[in-house]
């Protein structure tokens, strides 16, 4: 079966309600891939608790008519990835989670069966882990994670939450300048900069943006360039 | 000998010259030290390449009659450390500088010779590493060093560029977010938000906040709290 994933840039934007603006594209993903129950990973989850998460989620999916169950309440967490119908991995702070899915072993098991189809589901942090390495997070380092190796179901890297805007009169980096940072140290990868309210789809091979704005691709030698809802992006999935 | 350290939270604030506003205070400290040569560690400059880097800090040490030699100009950096009068840690990409230090025996080596008494003097991720852990830096993680660990030269950790602004309409963590996460997974470690155009001096068991802007800090379960220059900071030595 071909690869299914929606990778969702961020939550929740500023002044909505919680995953308000990708909820009716979360439903239509739901009903056509035909799940009524997805496996939650919270370990991006950090200050508010992993049951405090995992309901906030299910509140929301439960509009939708979809159940939740959390791989944290599981004894083995992997083992509920064996009995999945879809994976869900919510935002939050990439290195706990990358540091999470490394101790419970579920990079394999997740990488395992959303190859084979499995439909997969992430925003932030959960968007990020789809990418072959926790690279281009935006995240603070809170935790060593065993290895920075995460699920590389795409071939690219995605930045979330990418902004061009920069607090005024600051001296630190911009975010284009972090990200030139990481091309130098890995030219042959291209870095997507996923701006807030878009997502990227996954269907077999064929990649689509979703969203009004332009998501803007990077890559060392390349000029960087914006690109539109309904352009081919299929270099990035080559 | 005691411990001499000068932990700057940024090279350059916005509109100034290069190591403009801390140039005074760098000046004084290597005078003090009776320093007329520094051996600089130039591994945090990631786009620029190591010899530009160590040319552009070479320009602004000359002014000071110091002298400067690089790490990456010898087969072996750490012999460097051994000959060094006084080490200077430059800023760039944190994961990077952490990534080469571990690569070449710089930990060790730096850690070493700067507990008895070497003069060290770092900005922005050349202060990030004289803390504990890479664990509070603002940088993208470009790339996996060996481990996390760093020189914990002082017992707390640094947060540089400390900022309280937002971009007006994002939907990400604020710094003071980013930093609460870090608390929940070390509840026993201080954090120093360090503002642009401030520095810590250590002096043995002496700590001081130099600058105009207080500093915040930060600890699980206590009130995050302002200090001023001259106010008593014994407490982040403890």
């Amino acid at each position: 079966m071909e690869m299914n994933l929606l990778l969702i840039s961020n939550s929740t934007n500023a002044g909505e309600a919680y995953l308000g603006w990708p909820r009716a594209h979360m439903k239509a993903f739901f009903e056509e891939m035909h799940v009524d129950e997805v496996t939650f990973v919270p370990y991006a989850g950090v200050s508010m608790g992993y049951d405090v998460y995992a309901k906030r989620v299910a509140d929301v999916l439960a509009e939708m008519n979809v159940r939740l169950v959390s791989v944290h309440t599981f004894d083995k967490p992997a083992d509920a990835i064996a009995k999945a119908q879809c994976v869900l991995v919510g935002g939050g702070n990439t290195f706990h989670l990358v540091y999470e899915m490394h101790r419970h072993g579920l990079m394999q098991a997740i990488r395992e069966r959303v190859q084979n189809g499995l439909p997969y589901m992430g925003w932030s942090a959960g968007s990020n882990v789809a990418c072959p390495g926790l690279f281009t997070t935006n995240d603070m380092p809170i935790i060593q994670p065993a290895s920075f190796e995460t699920l590389k179901l795409v071939p690219f890297q995605i930045n979330p939450h990418y902004l061009d805007a920069h607090p005024q009169g600051h001296g630190g980096e911009t975010r284009e300048d972090r990200i030139k940072e990481f091309m130098v140290v890995q030219p042959d990868t291209y870095i997507v900069g996923l701006r807030e309210a878009t997502m990227l789809r996954v269907k077999g091979r064929t990649l689509s943006l979703i969203g009004e704005r332009p998501m803007r691709v990077f890559r060392h030698g390349l000029e960087t360039k914006e690109y539109q809802a309904g352009q081919d992006l299929s270099f990035l999935m080559a």
